[in-house]
């Protein structure tokens, strides 16, 4: 296992990511195998010529001091969903199974099961709203919420995910020594922290235009499903959803007001039928659930800590829906309440326990709420006497 | 056709609007014996009794007074669409051809190809600016925009189209002597004035919760394509839809910021499958015009007027999409000029009327560009020496 650490980690650093030609004969030779051969100077000359001048007892020095290990297949931790990239239609010439992957951080990547927004750096409000609500409400259903560290989308996913408490995890496209862009340092530095950060490149490469479009294969495949907020009309996060599609994950579009330019590709996307058009974290989770979105909901007869509340304070808290936020101005039109009213009677629920304001005028069902006495589970092996 | 005329009105005038078991005796057994059975005190008692008292000739006294006429099938203006009705499937238990219509104001609706525009009464400011920047562009492409009359998304439907000098119609659900709601009297009346008012109601017949559903069949059934601008969950614009499907027309659904209420009907529409995502005039002229919008483009090798323009001024009349209007930004990032100099120019080549701001900030190519001396037509036959 060593050697073929070893091998992969120096032919990650003698040859750029994204080689299907490589990636192909890694396959059937073996990577000791191709390494060795590289090394004794065969083959084509470039790489042959850097895998013979690399240290890679250097490399491994310069892992460790990063802070990063490097995984290879058939690590413990390795993600064996990227297995199948191997078999996935090449994406603009570059495609393949990642030769190994730096990462820095707690996570581990194996047992994670991810969700990944992408879209625009220079995102809208909006888009940044729904980036950040979505994000917390994936993270709050258990996902890690994958994403590339960029400004404006990116960076609203990932600090979604953290302020809910969730995993997240940024995929690079440059080294980890030096994560990229520099302007959102605290905020990577808290993903890796937290979550990890992730790169298929030795730590000191730069990122480049070919390797963030080698980089988004990583996102996709690392990905149960691909969400995409907000993107012009020429978009990146295009890039993302090709690879998406081209490993039959779903693809997810936010919708957006018709006047913003940002909203352009999600909306291609759907009326092309290349995405699924949805509207908050509920339908994003149908998507990658299905069967347990179709199993109704466990039945609630069992007495609820709701039980204690006023009627008119119950019914509120029954208005509220079960799985995403929703504003003052939709609880007013399901319960006939007035805003007023509504707000005061949320700020108690808010004290008791039962409900979060998840962002200014937004409220959901907590994640937590209230204790009964007697848990629903008890109740069907020995009903309350 | 006097008989059958008079029978129909009368037959019209004693039943409310929407039975598909009158709707099929009629059309097997014929219009004039229905209503000389009916007259004779056979059949059911209360439509028996109400026709037995009616006085045709008053009403068609009243037709006049209003000036309104009673169209019924057969006759020049009527528009053959409606025989659809005849064997699309009942919503909620109503449906059926409409016995005749009695319609007010300019417009022929056997010539008049339409689109309807629907949405809520308690629209959002989005909405509205939707609503009537698409209505504007229907009634430039000769579609005569078709809605209910109604406060909100309706009220914007029809303003647009007469903003832009097209033909508007409104289908009401009572009848026209009395034009509801009165508070958009001002609006209707001009509807009247340059399209049309169309109902199948006697003049004096009042609307009712039922009759707008009623109504809704004949909005659906009169246009070419639905289009959805803005519901909220349980939206009156549901039952339009229904229609519209019933009927196999397109139905066509404006998405919308997530964030809104107002945009959860249409959005649901679109995830079901029951609508497509439309984001500008030309989305909505593709799925009513699938072959003209498959052939390409007419050649444009012959000499235009904007051969007469200077470079920069050619490439930013060039940077404007053909078909839909474009933001200042996105000219920004098109054409990489600042907004201050893309505004300079805009205003130069409005004056010289190759563009056209169709709303603040929005521009397209003008409708009508300035004319070249050679026409490409003449130029494919004896290119110019």
């Amino acid at each position: 296992m060593d050697g073929e650490r070893r091998a992969r980690m120096g032919l990650a650093a003698a040859h750029d990511a994204g080689d299907v030609g490589l990636a192909k004969l890694i396959a059937e030779q073996g990577a000791v195998d191709v390494w060795e051969y590289l090394r004794a100077g065969h083959g084509k000359t470039s790489i042959a010529r850097r895998a013979s001048q690399l240290d890679v007892d250097s490399l491994m020095r310069r892992t460790d001091q990063i802070g990063a290990r490097f995984l290879i297949p058939g690590d413990e931790q390795w993600p064996t969903c990227l297995g199948e990239l191997e078999w996935s239609e090449p994406v603009g010439g570059v495609g393949g199974v990642p030769l190994g992957l730096w990462v820095a951080g707690p996570a581990n990547l194996a047992e994670t099961s991810s969700l990944a927004m992408v879209g625009s750096r220079a995102s809208t409000a909006y888009g940044e709203h729904v980036a950040a609500d979505w994000a917390v409400g994936i993270a709050e259903h258990g996902y890690c919420v994958l994403s590339g560290g960029a400004y404006g989308i990116d960076s609203c996913a990932h600090r979604g995910a953290l302020a809910a408490g969730g995993a997240t995890v940024a995929v690079m496209a440059g080294g980890l020594a030096q994560l990229y862009p520099a302007g959102n340092s605290v905020l990577l530095e808290k993903i890796r922290d937290s979550g990890a950060v992730v790169s298929e490149h030795p730590p000191d490469r730069p990122p480049s235009r070919a390797r963030f479009l080698v980089r988004n294969r990583l996102i996709a495949a690392l990905a149960k499903a691909t969400v995409i907020v907000e993107g012009a009309l020429r978009s990146g996060a295009q890039n993302t959803v090709s690879w998406a599609l081209s490993l039959q994950r779903p693809v997810l579009a936010a919708p957006g007001p018709v006047t913003s330019a940002m909203s352009v590709t999600p909306h291609r996307l759907v009326r092309s039928g290349q995405a699924t058009l949805v509207t908050n974290v509920e339908d994003i989770l149908t998507s990658v659930e299905p069967l347990k979105s179709a199993i109704p909901d466990y039945p609630r007869e069992e007495p609820t800590a709701m039980d204690g509340l006023t009627p008119d304070l119950a019914q509120i808290c029954e208005s509220l829906p079960a799985r995403r936020s929703a504003s003052v101005d939709e609880l007013c039109a399901v319960t006939g309440e007035s805003a007023w009213s509504l707000m005061v009677s949320l700020g108690r629920l808010k004290q008791m326990g039962f409900v979060a304001e998840v962002s200014p005028g937004m409220w959901r069902v907590s994640t937590r709420p209230p204790q009964t006495t007697g848990s629903g589970q008890d109740a069907l092996i020995s009903p309350p006497s």
